[in-house]
């Protein structure tokens, strides 16, 4: 009996944290409030906060949870692709085409701009977050250097900030105006880019374009 | 007399507006406070509703100010550049470099964030301040096309959504890290760009570079 509490107390945690990811990735840290969260829950104050003992350690878990889903949308199936500029190619298609199971946009990006003047706990998990996805795609983009697949002038550093700078402005814009121009135009720019600037052009390309 | 009323009327809306631009941008429309712009303006609560009657009004009011501002800033001296590519290499030295009045970023990213999936009034006004900017981007290119500095090839929407997108990711990125590494290297990037893709080589070129 007691691990079956363990467990629907564990449950229950979880689906607070999914629905304040929801929550607040839409309506941000302040503008998300606890009455929303028991509505969507159907829970009392007193069952939430039995789980967390502030809003904001609330909404830690919530932009971890968030984030987390959001990086593996991203990353998906990347390890699958062998040549390190289509491992890019496919970050930027699923960064556009994918959908992540919270709704939104991207938490990275609304949590940046929500903390970055304000809640501290908050602006930490942000930064640690634009670090991870920052290093994972110089990573891949060292890994092509050395491979002989990426040419050995390009900064990872300066291409992967280049990369997510494009994708979370055009994104952005993209939401709102409600379509998905501006998104498409960065992929098919970041695409050429990719090609004609990082690419070390082989005589038998196996061109994915 | 009445005149002097009037005008110290003025005076003291003027104040309000610029003061609550300051603290909307920083804080978010729900994370900036009455009390707050209470402390700011030295103004009692009923002496700021006498000049707006909700503080729906006050922040769209406070939105106008502080895009205004922002797009003046950006778009300094740009008349008296001659070539329509050395008006976008320096729209984009602007946006890196100068500073504007009211701190927090830029107003239309923090509001397109804000509001994307919230308050209606202030969503309406991102997204034309969005059309504004990029269709005066999108004229100059249109007008370097044709005075044959700038490719037919390229469309003005694309290369402004391309510099929009870039310089906005850019400066998520720098004022999350709080370094300007991010939105510098958007510079040189869009520079090189404009340089290789968007402008129609002269033979006697007079390049900035």
């Amino acid at each position: 009996m007691e691990v079956g509490a363990v467990s629907k107390g564990k449950e229950t945690r979880e689906r607070i944290v999914a629905e304040a990811a929801a929550l607040f990735n839409q309506r941000g840290f302040e503008g998300g409030s606890m009455s929303e969260l028991m509505k969507a829950t159907g829970l009392e104050k007193g069952g939430i906060y039995r789980h967390f003992s502030s809003k904001a350690e609330l909404a830690a878990a919530a932009f971890d949870y968030a984030w987390q889903e959001t990086a593996e949308t991203r990353m998906h199936a990347l390890d699958q692709v062998p040549n390190s500029v289509d491992q890019l190619i496919k970050f930027v298609d699923n960064f556009v085409r994918r959908r992540t199971a919270v709704p939104g946009g991207c938490p990275l990006l609304n949590t940046a701009i929500d903390a970055d003047d304000g809640n501290l706990v908050l602006r930490e998990r942000a930064l640690k977050s634009l670090r991870t996805w920052r290093d994972r795609l110089a990573a891949i983009i060292s890994d092509g250097a050395r491979r002989k697949e990426i040419k050995r002038s390009v900064s990872p550093t300066n291409v992967a900030n280049l990369i997510i700078s494009v994708l979370e402005g055009s994104l952005m814009v993209s939401r709102l105006e409600r379509n998905r121009d501006a998104v498409l135009n960065a992929q098919r720019f970041l695409e050429q880019y990719l090609e004609n600037e990082v690419r070390i052009a082989k005589k038998s390309s196996s061109s994915a374009r």
